[in-house]
Protein backbone atom coordinates (compact mmCIF):
# COMPACT_ATOMS: atom_id res chain seq x y z
CA UNK A 1 0.00 0.00 0.00
CA UNK A 2 2.17 2.97 -1.44
CA UNK A 3 2.30 5.22 -4.08
CA UNK A 4 5.15 5.56 -6.07
CA UNK A 5 5.37 8.79 -8.16
CA UNK A 6 7.73 8.05 -10.99
CA UNK A 7 9.92 10.14 -12.95
CA UNK A 8 10.50 8.19 -16.31
CA UNK A 9 13.26 10.79 -17.72
CA UNK A 10 12.75 11.96 -21.57
CA UNK A 11 11.14 8.56 -22.55
CA UNK A 12 13.31 6.05 -23.51
CA UNK A 13 14.49 3.06 -21.25
CA UNK A 14 17.73 3.71 -21.21
CA UNK A 15 17.33 7.27 -19.81
CA UNK A 16 15.48 6.27 -16.74
CA UNK A 17 17.21 5.07 -13.49
CA UNK A 18 17.38 1.87 -12.02
CA UNK A 19 15.26 3.52 -9.05
CA UNK A 20 12.65 4.71 -11.56
CA UNK A 21 12.41 0.89 -12.85
CA UNK A 22 12.69 -0.63 -8.95
CA UNK A 23 9.46 1.27 -8.24
CA UNK A 24 7.37 0.13 -11.47
CA UNK A 25 8.80 -3.59 -10.90
CA UNK A 26 7.42 -3.38 -7.44
CA UNK A 27 4.25 -2.42 -8.51
CA UNK A 28 0.82 -3.99 -8.76
CA UNK A 29 -0.12 -0.90 -10.85
CA UNK A 30 1.42 1.48 -13.21
CA UNK A 31 -1.11 4.80 -13.99
CA UNK A 32 -0.59 7.87 -15.80
CA UNK A 33 -1.55 9.75 -18.67
CA UNK A 34 -2.09 7.49 -22.26
CA UNK A 35 1.14 8.89 -23.55
CA UNK A 36 3.80 8.04 -20.72
CA UNK A 37 1.68 4.55 -20.29
CA UNK A 38 2.77 3.93 -24.17
CA UNK A 39 6.19 4.31 -23.26
CA UNK A 40 6.17 1.65 -20.42
CA UNK A 41 3.66 -0.92 -22.32
CA UNK A 42 6.08 -3.39 -23.43
CA UNK A 43 8.47 -3.31 -20.79
CA UNK A 44 5.66 -3.65 -18.01
CA UNK A 45 2.88 -5.34 -19.77
CA UNK A 46 2.69 -8.11 -17.19
CA UNK A 47 1.37 -5.09 -14.51
CA UNK A 48 -1.67 -3.73 -14.61
CA UNK A 49 -2.00 -0.59 -16.36
CA UNK A 50 -4.01 2.40 -15.93
CA UNK A 51 -4.29 5.28 -18.52
CA UNK A 52 -6.18 8.38 -18.18
CA UNK A 53 -6.65 10.83 -20.78
CA UNK A 54 -4.55 14.83 -20.87
CA UNK A 55 -5.57 16.92 -18.34
CA UNK A 56 -7.46 14.72 -16.00
CA UNK A 57 -4.72 14.95 -13.79
CA UNK A 58 -6.69 15.26 -10.63
CA UNK A 59 -8.55 11.83 -11.43
CA UNK A 60 -5.40 10.39 -11.93
CA UNK A 61 -4.29 10.87 -8.75
CA UNK A 62 -7.36 9.90 -7.38
CA UNK A 63 -7.30 6.46 -8.74
CA UNK A 64 -3.82 5.91 -7.55
CA UNK A 65 -5.22 7.08 -4.17
CA UNK A 66 -7.70 4.46 -4.50
CA UNK A 67 -6.10 1.51 -5.59
CA UNK A 68 -3.65 1.86 -3.24
CA UNK A 69 -6.15 1.73 -0.02
CA UNK A 70 -7.28 -1.44 -2.11
CA UNK A 71 -3.62 -2.77 -0.68
CA UNK A 72 -2.22 -2.55 -3.89
CA UNK A 73 1.96 -0.48 -4.63
CA UNK A 74 1.06 2.12 -7.16
CA UNK A 75 3.43 3.84 -9.52
CA UNK A 76 1.97 6.94 -10.85
CA UNK A 77 4.74 7.29 -13.77
CA UNK A 78 5.53 11.26 -15.30
CA UNK A 79 7.47 11.91 -18.03
CA UNK A 80 10.80 13.79 -17.20
CA UNK A 81 11.24 14.84 -13.33
CA UNK A 82 7.66 13.83 -11.22
CA UNK A 83 8.92 16.73 -9.53
CA UNK A 84 9.34 19.85 -12.30
CA UNK A 85 5.84 20.97 -13.40
CA UNK A 86 4.82 17.06 -12.63
CA UNK A 87 2.15 14.84 -10.66
CA UNK A 88 4.13 14.70 -7.19
CA UNK A 89 2.41 18.01 -6.02
CA UNK A 90 -1.07 16.77 -6.89
CA UNK A 91 -0.81 13.34 -5.61
CA UNK A 92 0.80 14.93 -2.31
CA UNK A 93 -2.41 17.76 -2.36
CA UNK A 94 -5.38 15.01 -3.33
CA UNK A 95 -4.04 12.78 -1.00
CA UNK A 96 -4.89 14.85 1.82
CA UNK A 97 -8.75 13.95 1.57
CA UNK A 98 -7.99 10.31 1.92
CA UNK A 99 -6.99 8.43 4.84
CA UNK A 100 -3.43 8.27 4.75
CA UNK A 101 -1.34 6.70 2.23
CA UNK A 102 2.39 6.16 1.82
CA UNK A 103 4.16 8.59 -0.99
CA UNK A 104 7.75 8.49 -2.23
CA UNK A 105 8.67 10.98 -5.65
CA UNK A 106 11.21 8.75 -7.60
CA UNK A 107 13.05 11.83 -9.30
CA UNK A 108 14.18 11.50 -13.21
CA UNK A 109 15.83 13.57 -15.88
CA UNK A 110 13.76 16.38 -16.28
CA UNK A 111 13.72 18.06 -19.89
CA UNK A 112 16.19 21.11 -18.79
CA UNK A 113 18.99 18.43 -18.14
CA UNK A 114 18.51 15.96 -21.31
CA UNK A 115 17.77 18.82 -23.54
CA UNK A 116 20.28 20.53 -22.58
CA UNK A 117 22.83 17.76 -23.00
CA UNK A 118 21.56 17.51 -26.63
CA UNK A 119 22.71 21.45 -27.16
CA UNK A 120 25.54 20.86 -25.61
CA UNK A 121 25.68 22.68 -22.01
CA UNK A 122 23.87 25.67 -21.90
CA UNK A 123 22.97 24.83 -17.73
CA UNK A 124 26.29 25.66 -16.99
CA UNK A 125 25.59 28.50 -14.76
CA UNK A 126 22.73 30.09 -12.94
CA UNK A 127 19.26 29.10 -15.11
CA UNK A 128 15.53 30.10 -14.39
CA UNK A 129 12.86 27.33 -15.75
CA UNK A 130 9.39 28.93 -16.82
CA UNK A 131 6.23 27.42 -18.07
CA UNK A 132 4.61 29.60 -20.56
CA UNK A 133 1.66 27.67 -19.64
CA UNK A 134 -1.19 30.12 -18.79
CA UNK A 135 -3.65 27.57 -17.27
CA UNK A 136 -3.47 28.09 -13.81
CA UNK A 137 -1.20 31.22 -13.30
CA UNK A 138 -2.22 34.61 -14.79
CA UNK A 139 -0.07 35.50 -17.99
CA UNK A 140 1.00 38.31 -16.57
CA UNK A 141 2.96 36.90 -13.62
CA UNK A 142 4.49 34.49 -16.10
CA UNK A 143 6.16 37.86 -18.37
CA UNK A 144 6.91 39.09 -15.10
CA UNK A 145 9.36 36.25 -14.56
CA UNK A 146 10.80 35.78 -17.62
CA UNK A 147 11.41 40.19 -17.17
CA UNK A 148 12.96 39.32 -14.14
CA UNK A 149 15.15 36.23 -15.36
CA UNK A 150 16.17 38.30 -18.38
CA UNK A 151 17.62 41.34 -16.24
CA UNK A 152 19.28 39.37 -14.08
CA UNK A 153 20.86 37.32 -16.78
CA UNK A 154 19.74 34.15 -15.86
CA UNK A 155 20.11 31.42 -18.46
CA UNK A 156 15.93 30.67 -19.51
CA UNK A 157 14.89 27.41 -20.43
CA UNK A 158 11.28 27.43 -21.46
CA UNK A 159 8.62 24.66 -20.98
CA UNK A 160 5.45 24.38 -22.89
CA UNK A 161 6.57 27.36 -24.96
CA UNK A 162 3.69 26.97 -27.25
CA UNK A 163 0.18 25.25 -27.64
CA UNK A 164 -2.78 26.08 -29.97
CA UNK A 165 -4.20 28.59 -27.65
CA UNK A 166 -0.69 30.42 -26.96
CA UNK A 167 1.01 30.67 -30.70
CA UNK A 168 2.62 33.74 -29.99
CA UNK A 169 3.57 34.00 -26.27
CA UNK A 170 6.90 32.26 -26.95
CA UNK A 171 7.35 35.65 -29.30
CA UNK A 172 6.35 37.59 -26.22
CA UNK A 173 8.60 36.09 -24.28
CA UNK A 174 11.60 36.81 -26.82
CA UNK A 175 10.68 40.60 -27.33
CA UNK A 176 11.23 40.63 -23.19
CA UNK A 177 14.71 39.22 -23.65
CA UNK A 178 15.40 41.61 -26.43
CA UNK A 179 14.85 44.45 -24.12
CA UNK A 180 17.70 43.04 -21.96
CA UNK A 181 20.17 40.87 -24.70
CA UNK A 182 20.85 41.42 -28.11
CA UNK A 183 19.21 39.64 -31.00
CA UNK A 184 22.72 37.21 -31.41
CA UNK A 185 22.14 36.02 -27.86
CA UNK A 186 22.74 31.81 -28.38
CA UNK A 187 19.15 30.04 -28.23
CA UNK A 188 18.62 26.68 -28.43
CA UNK A 189 15.28 24.91 -29.55
CA UNK A 190 15.36 20.94 -28.57
CA UNK A 191 12.41 18.66 -30.09
CA UNK A 192 10.84 15.08 -28.75
CA UNK A 193 13.45 14.54 -26.43
CA UNK A 194 14.26 10.95 -26.03
CA UNK A 195 11.91 9.78 -29.31
CA UNK A 196 12.65 8.98 -32.89
CA UNK A 197 12.16 12.25 -34.06
CA UNK A 198 14.34 14.08 -31.79
CA UNK A 199 15.85 16.90 -32.36
CA UNK A 200 18.24 19.58 -31.34
CA UNK A 201 19.04 23.00 -32.55
CA UNK A 202 21.05 26.14 -31.99
CA UNK A 203 20.18 29.26 -33.50
CA UNK A 204 20.03 32.97 -32.20
CA UNK A 205 17.31 34.68 -29.95
CA UNK A 206 16.61 36.84 -32.66
CA UNK A 207 15.64 33.55 -35.14
CA UNK A 208 13.97 32.06 -32.02
CA UNK A 209 11.30 34.74 -32.06
CA UNK A 210 10.28 34.12 -34.97
CA UNK A 211 10.34 30.49 -35.27
CA UNK A 212 7.03 28.56 -34.57
CA UNK A 213 7.55 25.72 -31.11
CA UNK A 214 4.99 23.14 -30.46
CA UNK A 215 4.38 21.68 -27.13
CA UNK A 216 6.55 18.89 -27.69
CA UNK A 217 9.65 21.22 -27.25
CA UNK A 218 11.93 22.79 -24.61
CA UNK A 219 13.89 25.77 -25.76
CA UNK A 220 16.98 27.30 -24.22
CA UNK A 221 18.36 31.05 -23.93
CA UNK A 222 21.92 31.35 -23.41
CA UNK A 223 22.95 34.32 -21.08
CA UNK A 224 25.36 37.35 -21.96
CA UNK A 225 28.27 34.54 -21.76
CA UNK A 226 26.73 31.97 -23.91
CA UNK A 227 29.15 31.03 -26.45
CA UNK A 228 28.46 28.58 -29.86
CA UNK A 229 31.81 26.10 -29.73
CA UNK A 230 31.75 23.71 -32.69
CA UNK A 231 28.33 23.78 -32.90
CA UNK A 232 27.21 23.30 -29.26
CA UNK A 233 25.93 25.88 -27.19
CA UNK A 234 28.24 26.40 -24.10
CA UNK A 235 27.75 28.52 -21.30
CA UNK A 236 30.79 29.60 -19.04
CA UNK A 237 31.13 28.77 -15.40
CA UNK A 238 31.42 32.08 -14.73
CA UNK A 239 32.72 35.70 -15.67
CA UNK A 240 36.00 35.78 -14.75
CA UNK A 241 38.41 36.29 -17.81
CA UNK A 242 40.41 33.19 -17.15
CA UNK A 243 39.41 29.86 -18.76
CA UNK A 244 36.01 29.38 -17.66
CA UNK B 1 37.93 7.73 -29.53
CA UNK B 2 35.17 9.83 -27.68
CA UNK B 3 34.57 11.45 -24.63
CA UNK B 4 31.37 11.12 -22.51
CA UNK B 5 30.86 13.61 -19.71
CA UNK B 6 28.33 11.44 -18.04
CA UNK B 7 26.13 13.04 -15.57
CA UNK B 8 26.09 10.40 -11.97
CA UNK B 9 22.73 11.58 -10.56
CA UNK B 10 22.99 11.73 -6.28
CA UNK B 11 25.42 9.04 -5.96
CA UNK B 12 24.05 5.42 -5.98
CA UNK B 13 24.50 3.09 -8.43
CA UNK B 14 20.26 2.83 -8.44
CA UNK B 15 20.33 6.54 -9.18
CA UNK B 16 21.75 6.01 -12.69
CA UNK B 17 20.63 6.11 -15.60
CA UNK B 18 21.22 2.53 -17.93
CA UNK B 19 22.75 5.41 -20.28
CA UNK B 20 25.34 6.60 -17.84
CA UNK B 21 25.90 3.11 -16.90
CA UNK B 22 26.56 1.59 -20.51
CA UNK B 23 28.63 4.58 -21.08
CA UNK B 24 31.11 3.88 -18.62
CA UNK B 25 30.71 0.58 -19.46
CA UNK B 26 31.74 1.27 -23.22
CA UNK B 27 35.00 3.04 -21.44
CA UNK B 28 38.36 2.39 -21.42
CA UNK B 29 39.06 4.71 -18.98
CA UNK B 30 36.67 6.56 -16.26
CA UNK B 31 37.98 10.07 -15.32
CA UNK B 32 36.87 12.68 -12.48
CA UNK B 33 37.14 14.38 -8.89
CA UNK B 34 38.11 11.68 -6.30
CA UNK B 35 34.84 11.46 -4.58
CA UNK B 36 32.88 10.62 -7.51
CA UNK B 37 35.27 7.98 -9.07
CA UNK B 38 35.12 6.44 -5.31
CA UNK B 39 31.04 6.26 -6.17
CA UNK B 40 31.59 3.61 -8.91
CA UNK B 41 35.31 2.58 -8.05
CA UNK B 42 33.34 -0.95 -7.22
CA UNK B 43 31.29 -1.24 -9.90
CA UNK B 44 34.30 -0.32 -12.59
CA UNK B 45 36.86 -1.90 -11.08
CA UNK B 46 37.38 -3.51 -14.51
CA UNK B 47 37.96 -0.31 -16.07
CA UNK B 48 40.98 2.06 -15.83
CA UNK B 49 39.85 5.05 -13.43
CA UNK B 50 41.76 8.65 -13.31
CA UNK B 51 41.00 10.88 -10.10
CA UNK B 52 42.10 14.30 -10.03
CA UNK B 53 41.86 16.57 -6.80
CA UNK B 54 38.82 19.23 -6.28
CA UNK B 55 39.78 22.42 -8.32
CA UNK B 56 42.08 21.02 -10.88
CA UNK B 57 38.71 20.55 -12.93
CA UNK B 58 41.35 22.18 -16.55
CA UNK B 59 43.52 19.66 -16.10
CA UNK B 60 40.74 17.21 -15.50
CA UNK B 61 39.21 18.21 -18.92
CA UNK B 62 43.18 17.70 -20.22
CA UNK B 63 43.63 14.33 -19.00
CA UNK B 64 40.52 12.88 -20.79
CA UNK B 65 41.14 15.06 -23.87
CA UNK B 66 44.44 13.20 -23.94
CA UNK B 67 43.47 9.77 -23.65
CA UNK B 68 40.80 10.21 -25.99
CA UNK B 69 43.33 11.61 -28.65
CA UNK B 70 45.23 8.44 -27.80
CA UNK B 71 42.27 6.25 -29.43
CA UNK B 72 40.49 5.11 -25.82
CA UNK B 73 37.25 6.17 -25.11
CA UNK B 74 36.50 7.74 -22.01
CA UNK B 75 33.66 8.88 -19.37
CA UNK B 76 34.60 11.93 -17.45
CA UNK B 77 32.23 11.95 -14.44
CA UNK B 78 30.14 14.09 -12.47
CA UNK B 79 27.77 14.35 -9.63
CA UNK B 80 24.23 14.93 -10.46
CA UNK B 81 24.05 15.75 -13.84
CA UNK B 82 26.75 16.37 -16.06
CA UNK B 83 25.84 20.08 -17.61
CA UNK B 84 24.10 21.99 -14.36
CA UNK B 85 27.57 23.60 -13.20
CA UNK B 86 29.47 20.37 -14.43
CA UNK B 87 32.00 19.18 -16.11
CA UNK B 88 30.30 19.70 -19.77
CA UNK B 89 30.91 23.04 -20.59
CA UNK B 90 34.32 22.90 -19.60
CA UNK B 91 34.80 20.09 -21.76
CA UNK B 92 33.61 21.87 -24.79
CA UNK B 93 35.58 24.78 -23.90
CA UNK B 94 38.90 23.51 -23.45
CA UNK B 95 38.35 20.58 -26.33
CA UNK B 96 38.90 23.91 -29.02
CA UNK B 97 42.41 23.61 -28.30
CA UNK B 98 42.97 20.06 -29.33
CA UNK B 99 42.26 18.22 -32.17
CA UNK B 100 38.56 17.49 -32.81
CA UNK B 101 37.45 14.81 -30.73
CA UNK B 102 33.56 13.66 -30.51
CA UNK B 103 32.11 14.71 -27.01
CA UNK B 104 28.82 13.65 -25.92
CA UNK B 105 26.89 15.12 -23.04
CA UNK B 106 24.94 11.81 -20.68
CA UNK B 107 22.39 13.34 -18.32
CA UNK B 108 21.75 12.65 -14.77
CA UNK B 109 19.44 13.71 -12.04
CA UNK B 110 20.63 17.27 -10.74
CA UNK B 111 20.45 17.95 -7.33
CA UNK B 112 18.01 20.35 -7.70
CA UNK B 113 15.46 17.14 -8.63
CA UNK B 114 16.61 14.51 -6.33
CA UNK B 115 16.83 17.31 -3.32
CA UNK B 116 12.90 18.39 -4.41
CA UNK B 117 12.25 14.14 -4.46
CA UNK B 118 13.10 13.83 -1.00
CA UNK B 119 11.15 17.43 0.35
CA UNK B 120 8.12 16.35 -1.04
CA UNK B 121 7.64 18.22 -4.02
CA UNK B 122 8.83 22.08 -4.20
CA UNK B 123 9.76 22.47 -7.55
CA UNK B 124 5.97 22.38 -9.47
CA UNK B 125 6.19 25.53 -10.71
CA UNK B 126 9.17 28.03 -12.06
CA UNK B 127 12.07 27.73 -10.42
CA UNK B 128 15.73 29.67 -10.42
CA UNK B 129 18.92 27.63 -9.96
CA UNK B 130 21.55 29.70 -8.32
CA UNK B 131 25.06 28.40 -7.12
CA UNK B 132 25.84 31.06 -3.96
CA UNK B 133 29.79 30.16 -4.75
CA UNK B 134 31.41 33.41 -6.02
CA UNK B 135 34.94 31.52 -7.09
CA UNK B 136 33.80 33.06 -10.82
CA UNK B 137 31.11 35.41 -10.23
CA UNK B 138 31.52 38.30 -8.70
CA UNK B 139 29.21 38.23 -5.28
CA UNK B 140 26.96 40.86 -6.10
CA UNK B 141 25.86 39.77 -9.70
CA UNK B 142 24.98 36.48 -7.78
CA UNK B 143 22.99 38.52 -5.12
CA UNK B 144 21.00 40.75 -8.16
CA UNK B 145 19.77 37.10 -9.38
CA UNK B 146 18.45 36.10 -5.40
CA UNK B 147 16.87 39.65 -5.53
CA UNK B 148 15.71 39.17 -8.95
CA UNK B 149 13.94 35.68 -8.37
CA UNK B 150 12.61 36.55 -5.04
CA UNK B 151 10.69 39.73 -6.33
CA UNK B 152 9.37 37.41 -9.49
CA UNK B 153 8.00 34.45 -6.68
CA UNK B 154 10.23 31.94 -8.17
CA UNK B 155 10.84 28.79 -5.96
CA UNK B 156 14.76 28.87 -5.60
CA UNK B 157 16.96 26.13 -5.33
CA UNK B 158 20.30 27.15 -3.92
CA UNK B 159 23.22 24.82 -4.96
CA UNK B 160 26.79 25.71 -3.06
CA UNK B 161 24.94 27.49 -0.24
CA UNK B 162 28.13 27.98 2.03
CA UNK B 163 31.53 27.14 2.67
CA UNK B 164 34.69 27.80 4.77
CA UNK B 165 35.34 31.06 2.72
CA UNK B 166 31.40 31.97 2.63
CA UNK B 167 29.80 30.95 6.05
CA UNK B 168 27.42 33.81 6.06
CA UNK B 169 26.65 34.03 1.90
CA UNK B 170 22.88 31.84 2.82
CA UNK B 171 22.57 34.53 5.22
CA UNK B 172 22.35 37.39 3.05
CA UNK B 173 20.74 35.71 0.53
CA UNK B 174 17.94 34.91 2.79
CA UNK B 175 17.46 38.40 3.63
CA UNK B 176 16.84 39.31 0.46
CA UNK B 177 14.09 37.05 0.10
CA UNK B 178 12.59 37.88 3.19
CA UNK B 179 13.03 41.25 1.68
CA UNK B 180 9.70 40.05 -0.54
CA UNK B 181 8.42 36.85 1.17
CA UNK B 182 7.22 36.17 4.69
CA UNK B 183 9.68 34.36 7.53
CA UNK B 184 7.06 31.73 7.58
CA UNK B 185 7.77 31.04 3.66
CA UNK B 186 8.45 27.19 3.60
CA UNK B 187 12.22 26.20 2.83
CA UNK B 188 14.01 23.10 3.17
CA UNK B 189 17.28 21.39 3.60
CA UNK B 190 18.62 18.35 2.10
CA UNK B 191 22.02 17.55 2.70
CA UNK B 192 23.86 14.00 1.13
CA UNK B 193 21.06 13.04 -1.57
CA UNK B 194 21.78 9.72 -2.26
CA UNK B 195 24.65 8.83 0.56
CA UNK B 196 24.08 7.01 3.57
CA UNK B 197 23.65 9.85 5.83
CA UNK B 198 21.12 11.62 3.62
CA UNK B 199 18.64 14.20 5.24
CA UNK B 200 16.16 15.97 4.18
CA UNK B 201 14.40 18.91 6.29
CA UNK B 202 11.01 21.11 6.09
CA UNK B 203 11.92 24.22 7.83
CA UNK B 204 10.98 28.04 7.29
CA UNK B 205 13.02 31.04 5.51
CA UNK B 206 13.01 32.92 9.11
CA UNK B 207 14.89 29.49 10.78
CA UNK B 208 16.91 28.66 7.22
CA UNK B 209 18.88 32.28 7.49
CA UNK B 210 20.01 31.22 11.10
CA UNK B 211 21.09 27.80 9.65
CA UNK B 212 24.74 26.52 9.38
CA UNK B 213 24.77 24.51 6.29
CA UNK B 214 27.86 22.91 4.43
CA UNK B 215 29.30 22.66 1.06
CA UNK B 216 26.82 19.42 0.52
CA UNK B 217 24.10 20.74 0.97
CA UNK B 218 21.17 22.11 -1.25
CA UNK B 219 18.30 24.79 -0.25
CA UNK B 220 15.15 25.05 -1.47
CA UNK B 221 13.03 28.27 -0.64
CA UNK B 222 8.93 28.27 -1.85
CA UNK B 223 7.29 30.37 -3.73
CA UNK B 224 4.32 32.38 -2.04
CA UNK B 225 1.70 29.12 -2.66
CA UNK B 226 4.11 26.86 -1.60
CA UNK B 227 2.85 24.53 1.74
CA UNK B 228 3.82 22.04 4.15
CA UNK B 229 0.81 18.89 3.70
CA UNK B 230 1.82 15.88 6.09
CA UNK B 231 4.97 17.20 6.80
CA UNK B 232 6.53 18.17 3.02
CA UNK B 233 6.89 20.46 1.13
CA UNK B 234 4.72 21.57 -1.83
CA UNK B 235 4.30 23.69 -4.56
CA UNK B 236 0.94 23.87 -6.38
CA UNK B 237 0.50 23.67 -9.77
CA UNK B 238 -0.91 27.29 -10.23
CA UNK B 239 -2.23 30.15 -8.67
CA UNK B 240 -5.73 29.84 -9.64
CA UNK B 241 -7.86 29.01 -6.08
CA UNK B 242 -9.56 25.63 -7.85
CA UNK B 243 -7.33 22.12 -6.77
CA UNK B 244 -4.63 22.77 -7.92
Amino acid sequence: MKIYVVGLGPGSVEQMTGQALAAMEESDVLAGYDVYIDLVREKFSHKRLLSTPMRREEERCRLAIEEALKGNTVSMICSGDAGVYGMAGLMYQVAQEYPPVEIEVISGVTAACSGAALLGAPLIHDFAVISLSDLLTPLEKIFRRVEAAAAADFVLCIYNPSSKKRGDYLRQACDIVLAHRGPKTVAGIVRNIGRKEESAQVTTLGQLRDTQVDMFTTVFIGNSQTKVIGGKMVTPRGYKNEQQ
